[in-house]
């Protein structure tokens, strides 16, 4: 990594990283700070206040999305940078937070410097990214972009039984700003892989180019419960062979189709689940992924086929139910070009690739261009305590955002088309 | 079946099937009767107070073990005919307790009928043999054959942290007689079979020959634990894919070894078993069976050698915990045939065949000629709510178990010479 000085102070970064992490800290070093919870509160407070102490007007909408804007009162179409701040339960002082504080670092070297722009900047931070407690995630870039109502959102009941609406008002982020009145002319997101890939090639900064569809899949095969000792093989209806056969075939066929797919099972829950017992059932979930929908759909095609012949031809039943489908989503063409030339400017690797994760940014490109850019996390490690992005990558984020976003913030400059989107 | 009409009342037999099904009933219409809980003291106190008013002698040793003997202080080599009445969690009324109640239906019987033979008569009772507390399972009948102390069994630590000889003292049987103070001709057990093929093959009678050799092992893969949209197929360790992998073998193994072989996967744990997440670590059973000692033991390397090179190629760790290792248990010959010559001769389909499961009868093997009698299972099920054995079968293991008892009582008959072992 060859780093090259930026203006903005990823000192002060890496410094608002340790506060914020500190908020909902777990004794083993991670972070929960599950959204709308009391810590998500604390959390909120504190990015709100400092927002306020460097000068920027705090803007609280309908669903909990904060916005921190420079100049104060400019409602012309503004350069957003954002994420989110809450965590799943084991979560790392980075994913979403450095999106936010990385935004917070730059508007205020702007304020400081006293540079002043055509067009505003506006730092985000997105209400229930994480999708922990309340469904669905990425609820507040999607309620923001249109995706989902209002009303929808405020309604939808946690897994402890709480009401959305009823915690935004408690912990006292249930803002006045209606819904998406905030005009965008532009939203690029720093945010940590997630993922190996930057770091098992060596690479400073990713372009992201696109968000892989998602398919959710839980499946239920119910055979039957047989005494393992006493019933010979071809008198069962093993549920549990036939998820774990299956779950082998979902390995293979993403190795086999190649390209971006993946697949996975990681969660069988069996009944009963003993050492001595065929067991009755199975539930399982499968994830697919793809960056081609078209791809995606051969997939969940061919699992679907696979699975139902499978049960079928053993003597068991399979039920089927779709969890999430979405669409892989593209991001502007131009963010992305801007995003690789930065970075190759400013002497950093750089690889153009897709998202395996969702992030609020697909959620806004719907509203207006939008980009991301990613930098490697250690090991590939995010939703855990281990979850780590070196220093000096951080400091190369921050800088090709800074370059990114000045960019797309002067009017009249080779991005400046993008306002008539 | 063509029922013959039996000495011994399958009416009686049956009431006291429901009336001991009675204590400890689940709502469901199953038993929960675990060893020496209150529902087990309940249980023992009518087995008890039944033995008490049709005249035998009881007895209660040092492991809690319950004896009814018949005629009273008849010290001399016994037919003892037993099994256990403890429970699963989820147990049903059939399950051991067809074996203490034939039994205790014959001695009525003879009694009755002042019937008196060469030898007496005891109906045993075993404690723990089903394991579901305290380990090992069979306890009481193998601390009774002296392949356990009575200091290691009474010593044995619950799964909620009680010591089981402070619980035999509370429920009032930790009895004074001396293990294994009785002496034996010879021990037969009356079963459900637990498993499917008498109905199958619509046989009545199963005459066991033995018992299968069983191994349980533990398997720990250590993998990574990984997001499951941004990590390459090539860039995982999937600790969940690796167990379902060695699933799909075992289940072949077994199915290509033929023969007696069975393989079992029942139990799966993935951590951290979320959906987008590829799994850090799987914890697995498997459960190997066969009636030939060396051809288990052919299993078990074939398995281990799959399941080392496959963790190991796939850049995974495994440990393995040999949890129960038990060789095949061969019933005396002379009780097998004796079964079978019962049922011929009383009109009954007869088969040979190997228990799957684990049975008191091969603990007492080690110290006595033993054998066993299986009655089929509707559904081939156990161990569940649904446990069912019909009435005519019943009534017809309750006539070869009584035709095998007299032969068996008959001192100087064809079956005299099994004393002399």
């Amino acid at each position: 990594v060859t780093a090259k000085t930026s203006s903005a102070s990823a000192h002060r970064l890496l410094d608002r990283l340790e506060e914020l992490g500190s908020v909902g800290a777990t004794a083993d070093g991670g972070v929960c700070r599950i959204a709308l919870s009391d810590a998500d509160r604390e959390g909120r407070n504190l990015v709100r206040r400092w927002m306020g102490e460097i000068g920027l007007e705090v803007l609280v909408d309908q669903i909990g999305n904060i916005f921190g804007r420079y100049p104060i009162g400019d409602d012309s179409p503004a350069v957003m940078i954002g994420s989110h701040i809450d965590s799943v339960a084991t979560g790392g002082k980075f994913d979403g937070n450095l999106g936010v504080l990385a935004g917070l670092e730059l508007a205020q070297t702007f304020i400081e410097r006293k540079i002043e722009f055509s067009r505003p900047i506006v730092v985000a931070v997105f209400t229930n990214e994480e999708g922990v407690r309340y469904s669905p995630d990425m609820m507040g870039s999607l309620v923001f972009a249109g995706g989902l109502s209002l009303d929808a959102a405020l309604g939808s009941v946690g897994i402890d039984g709480t009401r959305l609406g009823s915690e935004l008002e408690r912990i006292g982020y249930r803002g006045d700003l209606p819904i998406g009145a905030i005009p965008i002319h532009a939203y690029v997101e720093l945010h940590i892989e997630q993922g190996p890939v930057l770091e098992a090639e060596g690479t400073v900064i990713g372009a992201v180019e696109m968000v892989q569809g998602i398919s959710w899949t839980e499946c239920t095969i119910q055979g039957q419960s047989n005494h393992a000792g006493t019933t010979p093989m071809r008198l069962r209806r093993d549920a549990a062979w036939a998820a774990c056969n299956i779950a082998d075939f979902i390995h293979q066929l993403a190795g086999d189709m190649g390209g971006t797919q993946v697949g996975t099972v990681g969660r069988i829950s069996l009944s009963p689940n003993l050492i001595n017992v065929v067991a009755r059932q199975a539930v399982f979930t499968v994830d697919l992924r793809n960056t081609d929908d078209a791809r995606l759909s051969e997939a969940e095609k061919r699992f679907d086929a696979y699975a139902r012949d499978l049960t079928q031809k053993a003597g068991m039943t399979l039920e089927t139910k779709r969890l999430v489908r979405l669409p892989p989503v593209k991001f502007d063409d131009r963010i992305v070009a801007l995003v690789e030339e930065a970075s190759l400017s400013l002497g950093f690797s750089v690889k153009r690739m897709p998202s395996g994760a969702g992030h609020d940014a697909q959620m806004l490109a719907a509203r207006c261009p939008a980009g991301m850019i990613f930098v490697p996390s250690v090991g590939g490690i995010s939703h855990n305590v281990r979850e780590f992005t070196k220093p000096e990558h951080i400091e190369a984020g921050l800088s090709v955002l800074e370059r990114v976003a000045i960019t797309l913030c002067i009017q009249g400059g080779p991005y400046s088309a993008l306002s008539t989107l």
